[in-house]
């Protein structure tokens, strides 16, 4: 089953039924994907990465931990981490601060077919980003992923996701990089 | 002039015109108090946590910071904070982890005369709350508030919002108290 790539500084958006898992690769490595989604059913429903961080009583998730909606609900289960190391706190790159299009308007335009606006797609789940807590500083580093480095989350719930090949260079150890991805059936 | 009550485990709402200022002060010490804010003429645009984080490049904020929204503008700058601890990282209590109403359903309640439903009330800026970072571990410690403490913070745009009495007992060492507040006139 062939994966799809997101080119670099691009984003795509596609449909998940329960149960589906998606699995994303990092096929050069050092490369974030910033990642958000919807309740398919309800857009009022999406991703909360306070409410996730507050699940998992850590700033940090992995492998056995869960996404979490603003109504408390899981989104997407982590049930392969290859590489252990992502971040929750940091809001997608913008057009503003990389003096080229960022996540959030990959994202907000990705998610525009489905009617929605980019004020809706809110704080992102980072893979593969590395950022470390300095007494309290937020210090970009470069991502620990080593080429072939993945994730697989399977779909608690319908969902519409948002993922991009992040188009940050401190982000992404200074270079650009497509991302992998594909949709695999349902073990349940 | 005179400073307004929230009783123990309340919330209030009110609008805030820009260059005001709000005033909270802990009467007693270690006590929290939720804040989430609308900008007034277009609810799609709230506080964001995460952008202002990202601002601060820290996971802390005191005088001389401000709250930011999704958009990126500046809602409310912080002018005095004679705490100096306070929280941006997790979600407001809720009822379910309470076994009582929680700052969630305080904050849904009072903005509802605003026609803001539950599901548009985002992580809070709250004030006092002292949550440690521990290896990546979130772990919710005593205010270091002591009885006066305050905070003042100016409206950079006209405003709606909601401020608590927080209700999570183990948030507030172990008893739930009330918190003032007074809007003071523009220095402007």
């Amino acid at each position: 089953m062939q994966l799809n790539t997101i080119s670099a500084k691009n984003g795509v958006s596609f449909l998940m039924r329960t149960g589906e898992r998606l699995r994303v690769v990092s096929p050069e490595g050092q490369q974030v994907s910033d990642l958000f989604c919807f309740n398919a059913s309800d857009y009022a429903e999406s991703l909360s990465c306070a409410r996730t961080m507050d699940a998992a009583e850590s700033v940090f998730v992995t492998a056995g931990d869960a996404l979490v909606s603003n109504r408390g609900n899981p989104l997407l289960s982590l049930v392969l981490d290859t590489c252990g190391r992502h971040d929750l706190l940091m809001p997608p790159c913008r057009e503003e601060e990389n003096g080229h299009v960022g996540c959030y308007e990959n994202l907000s335009h990705a998610f525009s077919p489905f009617g929605i606006g980019a004020d809706q797609v809110g704080p992102t789940f980072n893979l593969f980003m590395h950022v470390d807590i300095v007494d309290g500083r937020l210090v970009i580093q470069t991502p620990q992923s080593r080429p072939g480095d993945e994730v697989i989350m399977e779909a608690q719930m319908d969902l519409v996701v948002g993922l991009t090949a992040c188009a940050h260079l401190q982000t992404n150890g200074g270079s650009l990089k497509p991302m992998l991805w594909r949709i695999e059936p349902s073990l349940r």
